[in-house]
């Protein structure tokens, strides 16, 4: 089956989601950013990786931590950046998409770093490139967040060793999430036996089984024994309205509490993407605690960005 | 003639406009981009050009794609660049334009790089800058967009070899441009003998002729036998009100149709400076075909850019 | 006593005030960025003191000329540097100011470059960040602006040679300028043996003549054979209301003029810290005098923050 991430030979030239990619290039962008890190920390100096190569950010929609990450993953590896904020730019001067993507490639553009409101945006603008040109989605609507959860691959592997013999929850608002989507795709390729969903109904996509996970509504039965918890942030956006009775209802029967993460197994680690909403969906206790490795999950995150951009600018320079 | 742009040796200091500039400075500019490129494309390595020059973008109007040139060109040249959107900054508290830029200056700056809705802000600027620092005009007013020509001209030079025997014509809003008048200066001084203006009498300057300029009113005679069609953007706020009818009724009668485009040459090229309005000034047919330059001419417009800060950064250094 | 800004050795890891720093530090930072200077300009050329290091500048308040200086000395030395403008950013999505501080850390930052509008908002991150991260004070409420005060001791020590026997008036805002305190206890350790300030009773805070300093309320017998005056900028919040009756009535009894500047000694030289609002605190004649070194002022002030961040990222780079 096509994939538009990979080359003929099979080789990551755009990450746009991890659905549809092979254990071995999951496992890949993992090995290569094991290399970025030493004792827990980012190895302390610069790589050639991407000397010579223009990097662009463009961030259609606003996030200054993602726009961060990967603004200091390139310069890691001594690419030129350039971010560009478009809003304020060609777009509202009725510029299509495509003719902005088009120009900044005419301007040298070697690697898009993409985030955009619409699902499917980065797979669009993947489409268009030309040759020689890599995409990687750092969020789209919500359909995908591809890095964010290979960093979260890299986290858990890094402190559970292996995939196969893992129980997993993810818990919270599953419905608006691209989170999620990205880790039930990367944990079950990864070999993981058991991916759990802990939601209220009204925070669950319909068809959620599909994915092969277990849905729970409760999180006594849905952290009983799981070896890691996913906790996903909650917009705020969501804290009023149809989707929540209110912010503390959700916290009483969904944050993370000490209490609940009992239920877990004694060793299980606590993931959340951050910036937490500290009260609403986990507990400070807990997100200060000696389970939660939310600080390495963002130390990670610069070396798994490494890892991808250093993949796709390599394998699309043997395209040219 | 005292020139600004010029030391006693006639050598380029500043490139505040077009108008004036003998024509080997013209051609010394097109020669140096032309070491930029290689094959239609850019030359894929860095420059040592202005390693150790800082380079300050000062845009008091906004304009994230001639900003985002202008530091990608910087870069590859090994420059320190810093952008300054000064709206935001030290005039909204009341400072005046010379005090931000003495202070800039202090700050270390070799070269300025002045986008500015006052015609004459860069002109001004130069004046006040001490020796050895330089300055370039990215767009002053209705007055002065000179690399905007500079891109221009080398594409024109590209695709056509030689200027002595060409037929152009600059179709739009000729009134508002300062790309226009810009083109115009740099057209007749590199010698090309048939210069002509296609536009509506209330988006056209009074006198343009004194330009030596060919003024037509209607696409048929304007564009007929000639090599290059170089459209002008139609400003959003021009769109409506007292300049135009409606931009139906300017689509109509000078919006680039493949029908109009059909009275030039067989071979003429298209330039568009970009971001267009399909289906305003040009039609996706035209914009899309194989008679449009317009994402070369963005490819150029990095290596010209590159050439202009390399020539008045060395000549500046000279002057110390 | 306890000081967080010494290590046990009594070096300088942070630099959060001039209050309470021994004369030996600073002269030490005053020394370092002599290295940078020479004949009055900046050393053209780039240093390697910060090569591999990450500096993050975080600007809870906007202040683009500050923020700009600090990126400014942090390329000269060569470090990769990261500005957030955090009201946009994850403080705005809930998250509390030590996870922003946490999560930038795991990013691999080496040094905090911080301006809040809270006073004590630099003691409070310096407190949290980990060993070999250090904090550098770049404007916090109405507390503190060292490097500010440091370089106004250079430029002092540029023009005057010594501290021990000069008379020096501070004039305008003490009540909400943080510059004054940071000048007035630099001043102080440097064995500055008559600091005056001059305000308006309402722009004094009680207690003032606690710190050492000669208070005055008119401008002849305040300036009397001064060797150095330091304007302090009048906020354009202040200019109307309780504070102040008018600006003109404030550039009456205030505004150095070339008359009220006439009571200095006759080689007095003339501070600002910019932006300045002429007319109202400071007259152009003066602004633009001979007496005048409110440029030197700025370049200085690169070379005293080079320092600053060179002495703080090498003592925290002992302590891994």
């Amino acid at each position: 089956m096509y994939n538009p991430q990979l080359n003929a030979q099979g080789e990551l030239i755009h990450l746009l989601t991890t659905e549809g990619l092979p254990r071995r290039i999951l496992t890949q962008i993992l090995d290569k950013a094991a290399e970025f890190v030493s004792g827990g920390e980012l190895v302390n100096q610069k790589f050639a990786d991407l000397a010579g190569t223009s990097v662009f950010n463009l961030f259609f929609e606003n996030s200054t931590r993602t726009r961060t990450t990967f603004e200091i993953a390139a310069k890691r590896l001594s690419a030129d950046v350039s971010s560009l904020n478009i809003q304020a730019s060609s777009t509202a001067k009725g510029e299509t998409l495509l003719d902005t993507i088009h120009n900044i490639e005419a301007m040298g553009a070697n690697l898009f770093v993409v985030r955009h409101s619409d699902s499917g945006a980065s797979h669009l603008i993947a489409k268009h490139v030309k040759p020689g040109v890599a995409v990687v989605n750092a969020g789209d609507g919500r359909h995908a967040h591809p890095t964010q959860a290979m960093l979260d691959m890299f986290t858990i592997r890094h402190f559970k060793g292996d995939f196969t013999n893992l129980r997993i929850a993810i818990v919270g608002d599953v419905l608006h999430s691209r989170v999620a989507r990205s880790q039930i795709h990367a944990l079950s390729t990864l070999g993981c036996p058991d991916i759990r969903v802990i939601a209220p109904k009204t925070l669950l996509p319909t068809g959620i089984e599909q994915l092969g996970v277990h849905v729970y509504h409760d999180m006594e039965s849905g952290l009983k024994d799981v070896d890691v918890v996913a906790m996903l942030r909650l917009q705020n956006e969501r804290m009023a309205g149809a989707y929540l009775p209110s912010t503390q209802e959700f916290y009483k029967v969904y944050g993370l509490t000490p209490e609940k993460l009992a239920f877990a197994k004694p060793d299980a680690i606590v993931l959340h993407p951050g910036p937490m909403n500290r009260g609403v969906e986990i507990d400070s206790a807990v997100a200060d605690g000696d389970q939660a490795v939310i600080l390495p999950q963002v130390t990670f995150g610069i070396a798994v960005r490494m890892a991808v951009l250093s993949i796709v600018a390599a394998n699309q320079r043997s395209l040219l």
